[in-house]
């Protein structure tokens, strides 16, 4: 009997968001443990959870006995453990541009925007609303930027962000899209990315896993 | 003929610095490209290099005529292309383990306090250095901290971050605490880290790609 899976996820995390649209392109039923990011003092403090997850983040995937964090280690664990549908080319070259487009959203545009920037910049620095938001904004336009001039220049992207099949970079862009017209960023400079944004949402895996449609939706 | 290796780096990126450790981990001859982040208003920001790495950050490998960006992509790619000696266990729950630790580095601690971010503190809101040290200190503890939780708590745990090998995890590690000495960080928290990174630093792969033993150090 397979192992179950378990998703401790925030419906507006953007991480965990990205594990969601993996987990449904492979066609892999879980679970989902909400944990509310603000409720409680932000429940990811809790000591249960932080037992789980060190770092206090979301989202952990639980496989059976054996507990998972990280958004993209959770993908490339996903992609060893039940290869089909590829999320990743075939080709070494193929994956490196993949990943690289993953964590041009992961590690150089999402880590400086999430909550706990936010929180320590108004608890910290008193830092006004709205210059908090053009931090965040400022670090979607440079990595959107950037994003667009690699898509937009390269043979290699197709419907999707890599040929013709939604894979890793997919997983990654379209979350931080949601994140950016929360912030109601001006979109219009980036019409690869948006275009690659439509086709992928017009997957029900893609759909299953947008924020609205989860059950700590509010 | 194998084609040739060129790395784009900058002796103090602790991007760069992970990928030269995992060259030399491989045993992989490499040219270095010198970029410097700060002189010229920055090298990385000049066209030429722009054309090769659209985010103007380092570091950027060519692989004959490959070009690689992100460090861990690139990193994942020389697994791939050059697998011996293995970077990553081969177990998929132990590749998720190192991955996640590696990214606790990549996308947790190091965005948040790069030249970038105190180039904004200081251009756009004026923030004093005594603060943005203490931003920068902040992120590392918290990283640290859960960092330390992870390897202290875990029996995967070996003379280095996972096992008796160097590997993805370690690669990551020590750049970040070369940084946390930088920043005058007090270590003594984190005693499981400063026992991995004085083993990792101990083999001369990670002894040549130290900041300090680059050609372009100053």
């Amino acid at each position: 009997m397979e192992a179950g899976l378990t998703l401790y996820s925030y419906w507006r995390s953007s991480a965990a968001y990205r594990v969601r649209i993996g987990l449904n392109l492979k066609g892999l039923a879980y679970a989902v443990t909400p944990v509310h990011l603000v409720r409680d003092g932000g429940q990811q403090h809790a000591a249960d959870y932080a037992a789980l997850n060190p770092q206090e983040l979301v989202p952990t995937l639980r496989h059976g006995e054996r507990v998972l964090t990280q958004s993209l280690a959770i993908l490339e664990y996903l992609e060893e453990v039940f290869p089909e549908p590829a999320l990743l080319p075939a080709d070494a070259g193929g994956r490196a541009r993949v990943r690289a487009l993953a964590q041009q959203v992961a590690c150089d545009i999402h880590p400086l925007n999430n909550l706990r920037v936010m929180q320590f910049f108004d608890r910290e620095w008193n830092v006004p609303q709205p210059e908090r938001d053009e931090w965040t904004l400022h670090w979607m336009r440079k990595g959107f930027t950037a994003l667009e001039a690699m898509v937009a220049g390269s043979f290699d992207t197709g419907r999707y962000c890599h040929g013709a099949e939604p894979g890793l970079a997919d997983c990654c862009l379209v979350p931080q899209l949601y994140n950016a017209r929360r912030f109601h960023l001006d979109l219009a400079p980036y019409p690869t990315l948006q275009r690659i944004e439509a086709a992928c949402l017009a997957l029900p895996a893609f759909d299953a896993a947008r924020p609205e449609n989860q059950i700590d939706a509010v």
